[in-house]
This record gives structure tokens, C-alpha cells and sequence, in this order.
């Protein structure tokens, strides 16, 4: 087999194998930045304050936190998001939370950073619909309030793409929820598992759910340079009803970025972090309820069928990697008086 | 002329000339509430969330806030808004800052009070699109997050829709902009508006804007009992260009809600707080600038033509109506953990 994604896919499941006896990791309290991006709180701000501007987006209604809800899990609750004028793509949207901790961006890997990624939906045309980044950079120029605050987060009056991207990503840096109970557990509570969350937590190790969910973000992306990306084939096991009932192997995931035949249905390790309030699940959206989704990655991935009780015991100890959410401020976002910046 | 709406806009207009001496009011510190939902906090608390939760919609997509921004101006800087799917309604979506202070809600005053607002657009199949209330209050009821603020807040486990409008309303009641350059001016400080700015209020007072913009919200609204609509027809005069150009005389406004001729093109007076932050303007979102829309407001209301100077002082003095927002927290989606209440 030639170098390919499925080997990095191997190499993490390798790698997380050989340090076992480090298996539970809790969640850092920061996440890293680039040397080029380093976070500040000038930078949060406005990147919180693009984020949740939905002018940046060809109708005016579609904003980054739209799809990846804040107030919620990072998600939008939908199998697949709804971008302006009510179109709807094909995949349903990953939690914005902890993306910090991903080496690659999107469900098949194609942006190497947040910041590549934050740039992408703004020109989508079926999420935030803009023709490009320039008319992007013209609406949120016209408005003093950003003009102001890209100064005081860049120290220049560039207002170019790449600072938006690196605000956004910075603001998104913040979202990460260390502390959840698991990460209250590993650091030495005892009391922060129940006696099945623990059960479920020695079952997910067992069985082999960690190979690939490894580390603290449990996508197997902790020791990973930024830019690759860290694949799994899914389904890998198809020879079950669950390929078809969910239609699971339609996506050609990474294919459709390589053109690679090899990379068919190669998906980037999801993290597991807040998957209770991320429902419904999987790429396609389509497996609505957590203990479903439990019990098709254990037979589509490890070809096991899971009992109920071992399913109940898997979906208490996913429970313990909900939150807690720090609480925000809204940003109040910057007007041109007396003109709306939505002309079209 | 039989007593009509016209009549309760006439009333309202000898009723500010009547009380010339005190034409200028700051914005009270707190809206009034009704005496069967005083505000609370635990009220409030939950009705901001409510306010934020698109799940409450049919798509799972449009929440109260996504036309009624409060991150903005407590609108959507668009003609008219889109709801579910894309669809676009008719009017404009008028500002949520201080509709506390308005005695009847929407463009043509359909609804008496906040509470019976609030709840409108979820069943109304272009905005929310929710085919009933009771499917609302199912999807709610489901999250335990919610059973909780409920009960905190009403002391019983109902769970009503007509507890989700108390909420919602009590929390719009805390969505007001006292202390604002001109609250500040009327309240002593003389330095609070610049010498164009007070020559603009004085020429608004000349040219009779205040005959129907009066009171402390400029609404003409200040002593009417609630659920007395306080209407005007707009346009007035209707021999001028702009009737065409800005198809300002096609909404029958308030004749749609009572079938009644004489209250064709009746609508409601709205607030001048904020106008500034709350492009485009009228209920058709067909004027673009604020300058154009005071300019077709004296044609079309007062059959004067400004020359520049005024409309530059006019604009001046309204800029001072806008804000201060207050800094508020974001609220937490509850979640129903492992499952999505969008079922749709």
C-alpha cells in the first residue's frame, strides 16, 4: 500500500497502542496557537464579534455561530445545516468546541488551520453565500466599530481576510471546555465519575473505541503536527444493515478532496468532547440518538455488536465529556450609521 | 369621518400639542410591566433564552433574535426578513430595543401586548414555521434544562405557551436604551449633544415631526393604555415621487387586520430610538439611507421639501437616539443529551 491517508489512520491507532499507560489524558485548560497567531484578547473580541455577524454573509442571516451554535454544542442540532436562503448542504456540522485540538479542519481534513477553515463558509454558496473575500472585507470595513477594533488587534489598518480568519480562529482558541467530570476524574475527583461512567470508561478502552478516539480531545490528534490529518475509514465493516439504513458509505469523504480511490469514505477522527449535545451524529446527520450511534461505530468500526447494558455503560461515560461551557458576553456589533452594509 | 384609527392618530397628535412645555422626556429606567407578569429575574433569564433558541423554530434554523438582533440595532438590516427555509415576509422586522414601550406590537398593531407578539411568528409558516403551539411547548418541554428555569420562574410545572410569552416579554422589557446623548441632554447635562444636534431637535419640533414622534420613546405612545394602537397613514400626502419609488402605498397596513377602508395605509408610529442602527427603513425596507428616509418622511407626513442643511441637522439630532445597549450575558441552550429535538 502506497503512503496514504488510511496509513496515518494506522499509524495514530499504532501510536495510542504504545503509550497505553498514558491513555486518559484531561483536556488542556489552553489551547495552542501558531507562533504566527498568537491569542489576545484584542483578537478575541473581534473575532467573537465576526462570528456572530451575520452580515458577513450574502443575505445577512447567516452567521459562523448559525451553524456552529455557541449557546448550544458548538453545532446546529440539524443532519445537515441550513446556509442562506434556506439552502442545505450535505454533511452535518461539527461542534465548533475544542476544534483547537483538531490538526486538520472539516470533516474530510481539507483546511490545515482554523484559520483556513474560518475563511471557507463566507464563499460557500450554499452556507454564507458571499461571491468573495473582498466583498466580505468591504462590508466590514465600511463599519468604524471594526475599523477600530482590527487596529487594535493588528496594529495596522490592513483589514484584510487573513486578519478576520486570524480572529475568528483566535476567538475559537477560547471555546475549549477543560473541567467536563472525565477531566475532574483524571485529574485525581474520584467522585466526579458514577460507578457506570467508570464501567463505560474501562469498556472504551477495552473494546478498542480508543485506538482511534485517543489523547485528551479524544480524536487522536494530541502529538500531531497541524496540517495533517488523522483519518479513519467509515464505515470500515460494511457488511451490516447499518451501512445502508444510515447511509453511511455515499460520502466519498477525503476522495472527493485527493481524488484518490484509497481515500474513499477516509473521514477525520471526530472528537467525543460534548458528543451528548451534539446529536444527531455522523457526517450524514442521519443516526438521531447517541446510543444508536454508539452501537454503529462499534460494528462498523470494530465489527463488535454491543449488548445494552455495554451500550447504557458507553453512553454515561460519553455524558462525563459534556462542558462545562464558560459563559460569554455577547459582542455588539458594529454599525454604518444610518445604512445597512446588506445591499443585495 | 366615523371613529376610525385615523381618529386615535389625531387624538395623539392634539395630545402632544397640548403639552408643548414638556415635549422633551428622557426614557424611563425601567419599561412597565403588566400587573399578570411582573418582571423577574428567573422570568427574565428564561425568556432570554427562549429569545435565542432557534430550535423553537420548524427548521431548527430562526430564533427571535435572528430578526430581532439585539446584537444590532433589534433588527436585521434587510427590506424584509427571511424566516424558515429561505422565505421572505413582506415588512420590515421593526427594532425589539424598547418595544416595551409601545402600546400595541407589530406594523399594523395586531397584537395588543408583548406576550401575544412574542408568540406570533412561531406559528407563522414564512417565519418560524411551527405548525402549532403545542409542538413548540413539546420540544421545550423535552429538555430538562428548561423543566427547570420554568419552575423557577412560575412556580409550577405547566410549561405553557403562554409562560414562554410572559418570559419573552419580560425579557424584552430589559432590552431598553435610556441614557442616550439626548436622555442625557433633557436630564441636564448640555454638553451631551453638539451644537447641530440640539439645532436639529429644535427644527423637529418646528417642522411638527413631533406631532406623532412624541413622548420619551418618539412614538406618540408615551400615555395610551396598552393594546390602544397609535397609527398614522403613511404616506399622507401622496403627491410626490417617492410614492411610486418607494412603492410606499401598496401595504394596506391595518386594513388587513380590521377590513376596514378607512384604515388603509394606517401604521403603526414607530419609535425613533435607534433609527440610526436600524436601516433600511419603513415597513417596506425600501429606503436605504437615513438621510433619504427623513426626507421622504417631511415630503410624505408634512408635504415639506428639507433642503440638505435641515436634513443634515434632522439626521444629527437622531443619531443621538441611539443606545446604550447594555452588556448582556449569552444564555445556555438547554439539550435533551443524546437526542436533537429537531425531529423535522
Amino acid at each position: 500500500m502506497k503512503q496514504s491517508m488510511a496509513m496515518i489512520g494506522l499509524f495514530t491507532l499504532m501510536s495510542v497502542t504504545t503509550v497505553q499507560a498514558n491513555i486518559w489524558q484531561a483536556l488542556p485548560e489552553k489551547a495552542p496557537a501558531p507562533k504566527d497567531n498568537p491569542t489576545t484578547a484584542a483578537k478575541v473580541e473581534l473575532g467573537k464579534t465576526l462570528y456572530f455577524d451575520p452580515r458577513i454573509s450574502s443575505t445577512g442571516t447567516v452567521s459562523c455561530n448559525s451553524c456552529h451554535n455557541v449557546m448550544e454544542g458548538g453545532d446546529d442540532s440539524r443532519p445537515n445545516s441550513m446556509g442562506v436562503n434556506g439552502q442545505t448542504g450535505g454533511r452535518g456540522a461539527p461542534t465548533v468546541w475544542n476544534a483547537a485540538f483538531y490538526s486538520t479542519q472539516f470533516w474530510d481534513g481539507r483546511a490545515n488551520t482554523l484559520e483556513d477553515q474560518a475563511i471557507g463558509p463566507m464563499t460557500n454558496p450554499i452556507e454564507m453565500g458571499m461571491k468573495n473575500h473582498d466583498l466580505v472585507m468591504q462590508r466590514v470595513s465600511k463599519m468604524a466599530g471594526y475599523q477600530v477594533m482590527f487596529k487594535k488587534a493588528f496594529g495596522n489598518s490592513d483589514m484584510s481576510i487573513d486578519q478576520a480568519a486570524k480572529a475568528i480562529a483566535a476567538y475559537e482558541r477560547t471555546l475549549i471546555t477543560p473541567n467536563s467530570p472525565y477531566d475532574l476524574y483524571v485529574k485525581g475527583n474520584k467522585k466526579a465519575l458514577t460507578a457506570q461512567q467508570v464501567k463505560g470508561m474501562n469498556l472504551f478502552a477495552d473494546l478498542g473505541c480508543a485506538s482511534c478516539h485517543s489523547g485528551p480531545a479524544f480524536n487522536g490528534q494530541a502529538n500531531v503536527k497541524v496540517g495533517t490529518p488523522v483519518l479513519m475509514k467509515f464505515p470500515t465493516f460494511v457488511d451490516n444493515s447499518y451501512v445502508s439504513q444510515y447511509d453511511l458509505a455515499s460520502d466519498k469523504g477525503r476522495e472527493n478532496v485527493t481524488g484518490k480511490a484509497e481515500d474513499n469514505n477516509m473521514f477525520r477522527i471526530p472528537t467525543l468532547r460534548n458528543i451528548a449535545v451534539t446529536a444527531p451524529y455522523f457526517h450524514t446527520g442521519t443516526v438521531k440518538s447517541l446510543d444508536e450511534a454508539v452501537k454503529v461505530m462499534a460494528k462498523t468500526q470494530l465489527n463488535i455488536d454491543l449488548n445494552t447494558s455495554q451500550t447504557n455503560d458507553l453512553v454515561a461515560f460519553l455524558d462525563s465529556l459534556t462542558g462545562p461551557f464558560p459563559q460569554q458576553t455577547m459582542p455588539r456589533l458594529p454599525v454604518t450609521p444610518g445604512k445597512s452594509v446588506i445591499t443585495e
